[in-house]
């Protein structure tokens, strides 16, 4: 009843432009395997660059928001949109980053329950909003982020996230990506 | 920034009537710990009593769907509840019974996209059809679950689970039922 | 035209264990009639058993809240839940209760429009949010509350009713559960 | 803590037009008091009397729908709309029409649960769709609608019960219309 | 591809009783062209005169509210009913009445981004809330438009403009109302 | 009234990296204007590289569905998320690249009704579902594309650029991105 990591052909890292088999061969050396969302979207090596030129932008550079924090929404956002990709995959990247075994399962069960600090309830908010009604983010939402301490670039990067998240699980569901087994150990309470 | 277990008075175990106590030491030898669902709701004798009286009746007995199965109707729509006590709790019940530290995340998140047979399936779309818009079950929804190979009485278990869970999330809900940290590690993944 | 009283089989009165026997004889005894959520329920006894305790444990002991106005709270959350059983029911029932043949049918439509008290609507506000999507009740809800003048425990029995109603409406939807014809005439305006 | 008849200035019958008084009384005469949609709409006469034409337009003419099946379009559409006075006042007239107390009870909480005919649970889906997603009614909706024994002029007189009420509530829920409480006794089971 | 006017017959001008081909060559001589609002719901002339009646005696008037900004009402409650014909057909009036050939996308889109005024946006807060819950509308809603600057009477005007095209928009999609090519051209931005 | 082009600050071209100045003024060149999104984006180099990027290996490739085709998924999903760039801006391209002005009003407001084929109905239908509930996307789905005619990477095409614009339509709606007014004279009707 396994169900297979895509709906579409997956390539042999071997057969990948050079530049793409470096990505993921150097991903593959710090984590031990090859997270299949870069198999998955290597079918289509342009768009595979694009998307991960977009995921380096926000999830890697300085920010106002730690990198715990940008997980948190990505697995929020990704919860609501039921993408179970996401929700595994960045939900083992939280507990990491958060050294915090508990975090994922409250964020994407109800952010608004988690053990995490009011001012990054203010950040799930509004990341929920641009991802579910972006239509309706207003002044006050923005003023909202200003007052639990966010700048303007930081509210960017939240909304930024949720955007682009916003593209990536419909790319998960659409593809119908598996999540790696190996994704469930890490981050976990000790036995 | 760790939430408490509940808004509400929580009892000490000791001071229970000797039936609440006995059944709340059984579990914690069983277990070894007590699951905050017997503590938050022990503020109540009568309704803990009710409540763990129609758990029993649905959760324990012999039925044509086995007990994990029964675990995934209530962690499908505990999380469609947004329920973060029963996610947890019953996530961890769920691998455990399935010994597959896998089948909770991906049933939390999208059941559709589980590791489960299509039986299952169906299951989960009758049992969250009567959890998100019972007053649109119909005779077309009893045959799927006919034709999945259920029986009457299997159906009327399916929905009457998640029937109880419906209250059950809803308690937890008002209640700030916060998941004991135990859960966390049961079931998992051999790291 | 006219619909079965279940979609599952209803045992005889004479057939059923001598606790439920006797209950059921008292209601009839007291009302003229058996209400068919008696006969539904008694076709699972240890889960009839159950329901009627939750039941009794919210709906008769003394509480902040006047019956009718647990009645009110019936009534609005089953009407959400296109309960027929239950506004039919239970309809009957707040009408006696609160001695006002108008109310059943105000509470059912639109409780906002309906002639009760603010403190009233501030309690409906509450069970609908139970009822309706209890992830979100947090302490603005509970403030909200004790601002009308309710203790913590009448919070408690408003949401507590709100659930086991969501479990009752979930029931008699699953089973198709007719209200017996005799609940309409009772309390309705003098002809 | 009784509301009152409308948000708006409720003119004296004496003081109406003509045209207007007339009717007015007609209805008194008929049903024994005034109901109170004829007070409310007249504080807009030139409103009034478009209101009026286009429900005799399609609530007295001749149709392939009887009185009482127009009825029920309005009771459950109405129902959706959360309108109190067009499901108390409708409901009477359903009641009445129909020579069933018991029905409009069912179509107002559920239709699809209510002792009607297929033919006429097809008729409400349709006019359900054209109340709350007109934008989706195509072929398929027309052709549900034939195979259930409507004309194409049954369709559009389904179509427009329900247009017109989606009017119709809109108007009462902006006054806060209340309905006479002289409705409730109407068309009941005998007591 | 093209669609044609109505799923309905469409009488000849010609053939129409007097009153209604008066009406509609004036129509023609003023507007170059016959709306086909006209010719659809010729089909039944007693709706016709009613429709047309209540269409002027709210939208003709003399009112706190421009034609332009009753205009805006129309175009954005159509858009969130998918209504085709009248977001075309009131586009082009809406450009037209209020000298702005970038409005009418606006508010179809998002009335929220258009460039208009607090007050219209005040207006059409109200006017969307009559139009998709009606049933929520309250004393916090007349208080807003109060104090943007609106009477009672302008409040009457802008939800019972937008409680007649609820009606209007489901009989355009229930007769699959097709607008006439013509209402592009009328009052874009030069070339 | 006039609305700003972003609620974030915008760079002036002369002061932009050269790679980005060159992509720029080559629009300008072709269009006569700067649309701005080219602008607002500009606030953030890496981002705009990589959404340029994932832009062109979706809309500029050869694809088995023609640009136009590929338009209509933006404007049809655009107009679901309120988003007014978008909408303004690709309902122009629409109209050019399809020679046709009337469609983009046509899509944005209900696809169904749009002078499109079939073909093209399937293609929105499926390109909404990945936009609005891409948790649903299923095989049935697929086969529902494939039976229109569709190869499987015409679907992830389909998939993909209503991925991108969910992307697209947050971050416009995040900075408040105002379409350029030289949008609406495109492709308009000959007056």
């Amino acid at each position: 009843m396994k169900k297979p990591i895509s709906r579409y052909p997956v390539p042999e890292i071997k057969d990948l432009p050079e530049d793409m088999r470096e990505r993921i061969l150097k991903v593959q050396e710090k984590s031990g395997f090859v997270p299949n969302v870069f198999l998955v979207l290597a079918h289509r090596p342009d768009e595979f660059r694009a998307f991960f030129a977009y995921h380096d932008a926000l999830m890697e550079k300085e920010s106002g928001l730690t990198k715990a924090e940008r997980e948190m929404i990505v697995v929020a956002t990704s919860a609501a949109n039921h993408c179970l990709y996401c929700v595994v995959a960045h939900g083992a990247i939280l507990r990491i980053r958060a050294k915090n075994p508990l975090l994922s399962d409250q964020v994407a069960t109800n952010y608004r329950k988690a053990d995490i600090t009011p001012r990054q309830v203010a950040m799930l908010d509004f990341a929920m909003k641009v991802s579910r009604e972006s239509e309706r983010v207003d002044e006050a939402d923005f003023a909202a982020m200003r007052a639990a301490g966010f700048t303007e670039e930081d509210i960017w990067d939240t909304g930024a996230v949720a955007a682009l998240f916003a593209l990536s699980n419909r790319m998960a569901n659409l593809t119908g990506m598996r999540p790696n087994d190996e994704f469930d150990a890490l981050g976990r309470s000790p036995k």
